[in-house]
């Protein structure tokens, strides 16, 4: 009887503790848009042009293609390095792949954004995202969701404007003072942003940039399909085109739920596990009280 | 029955020490070479070019630089997609994320490829690899080293001509039956090279790229410091630019060692069940107090 009981204490946890780590569908998010004639650029900047070299069936028979690129480094899913705004900063080849990947946040503005296309990100956003999920991991990367997605690749909307007039630029972006409150209170890998830029289009002096670039804290910039994440416990991967000398550069980027990965999963578990076995040490501790000091005694 | 519990309870805290005595770095390993003039190309294309757009100061007194570049989708470090030689294959925007991510090994045959320029990869040195370490994973990414970085970025030995004349290439590459091999007898996701093409210097059919891109496997070529690598235990992403149509594109390549990041989500599992290890041990010492001073005694 006793045997049972314990046992059952014992390998409950282990099943809960095994259940969890069951490996789980691997999901991998895209948040790029592919380039094409579609893409967008920043108004002063050149298109993305995609010329054939070759597209047809060879003389021995096989098909064969292949084609060029010519484009700006900024448009379309693409990477700001830090001497985008900061002569002293990384260049695209300069940044460590390290500060490139790691877990990542989204910070959802996307109720206010629609309201007003100018909106800022505040320290405030940021503050309400503290008291729902806690403190912004160390070293986190930071996704700004303005919803601005829906728009993409319609300039006039997604822009503001479909003019090279950069005064007519209407999105939200990030304020000046919340990278400053970044920078001060927390440690952060990289951020990112579904618009055109980390400044708003009314921005002129471009403060946003030069603060985080300062303190070489690359951006990402035209960031897709952030609907599809949660407001945390992913990791993000942003490769761009490793480019010597960029300022920044095309730039693939991924996602994975953390969740998914076996590992993650068993930590998952194991913490998930706590209470319960706490609750198990406890009533193992009553029970030997029980038996050996109450009724001996 | 309290062997068992007491097993049980002794073995959390073991697992705790050797889980303290098992400090676990992650480190990302970087397979793309840079882009920059010295770059590497196919001898008919178009090699990469970097111009600026500004880089100065402005009138307001801050740094910007912008550039723009151009080149050919096939040189540096670089995928091919599958409609690069198959009509009907994939472009680089269709490829699933899934098919560039996954568990990768390398062969190594740079001991053959110092001895012939000309090697190409055989079966046998697949079956070789399989009798050291197992099967060739399922859905793997398969890693050709010949030990070719360290001629690049000399054109000379490292293509074996530094003309236009393709007659005169010379490098390592893989034979058209290992292709067939691998797709009757393996299922693969994705083959790399650390030479200019998955074809050696000399074929003139191309008959690898056909036979792998028929079955919508990808290739990717050029790819840097796999000395790096070990045999097998790691993860491969590889990265391309997101080309609608593309024959291939600038592909951005890292590893991650499977063994580092398993090491390090177990221990911080662990390290959540602290308190609760702590516990149980404090509980063992005191149940055992009881049962062998208290109660004999």
């Amino acid at each position: 009887m006793n045997l049972i009981v314990n046992l059952c204490l014992l390998a409950l946890p282990c099943i809960r503790l095994f259940a969890n780590a069951s490996p789980a569908k691997s999901e991998w998010i895209e948040l790029s848009y592919p380039f094409s004639s579609e893409t967008i650029y920043w108004p002063t900047g050149k298109s993305f042009n995609h010329t054939t070299e070759y597209a047809n069936y060879t003389a021995d028979g096989y098909y064969f293609s292949s084609y060029r690129i010519s484009a700006s480094e900024h448009g379309g899913t693409h990477l700001d390095s830090p001497i985008h705004f900061n002569k002293g900063g990384w260049s695209t080849d300069q940044i460590p792949l390290d500060r490139l990947i790691g877990h990542a946040i989204k910070i959802d503005v996307s109720s206010k954004a629609a309201q007003n296309p100018d909106y800022q990100l505040m320290p405030s956003d940021l503050e309400a995202w503290e008291e729902s999920h806690g403190n912004i991991p160390y070293d986190a990367i930071i996704l700004v969701f303005n919803g601005w997605g829906k728009y993409w690749p319609d300039k006039r909307t997604y822009l503001g404007t479909d003019t090279k007039n950069t005064s007519l630029l209407h999105f939200p972006g990030i304020h000046p003072s919340t990278c400053r409150w970044l920078i001060n209170n927390r440690k952060i890998k990289l951020v990112g942003i579904d618009t055109a830029s980390i400044d708003h289009g009314q921005s002129t002096q471009f403060e946003s940039h030069r603060i985080l670039y300062a303190e070489n804290i690359p951006g990402l910039e035209n960031v897709a399909h952030m609907d599809k994440l949660p407001a945390k416990g992913f990791t993000v991967y942003a490769a761009p085109m490793f480019i010597v000398g960029g300022s920044g550069g095309p730039c693939r980027i991924f996602a994975h739920f953390d969740a998914n990965r076996c590992m993650v999963n068993l930590v998952d578990g194991l913490k998930s596990l706590n209470g319960f076995l706490w609750a198990a040490l406890v009533l193992y501790a009553l029970r030997f009280l029980f038996s050996r000091v109450l009724v001996r005694g």
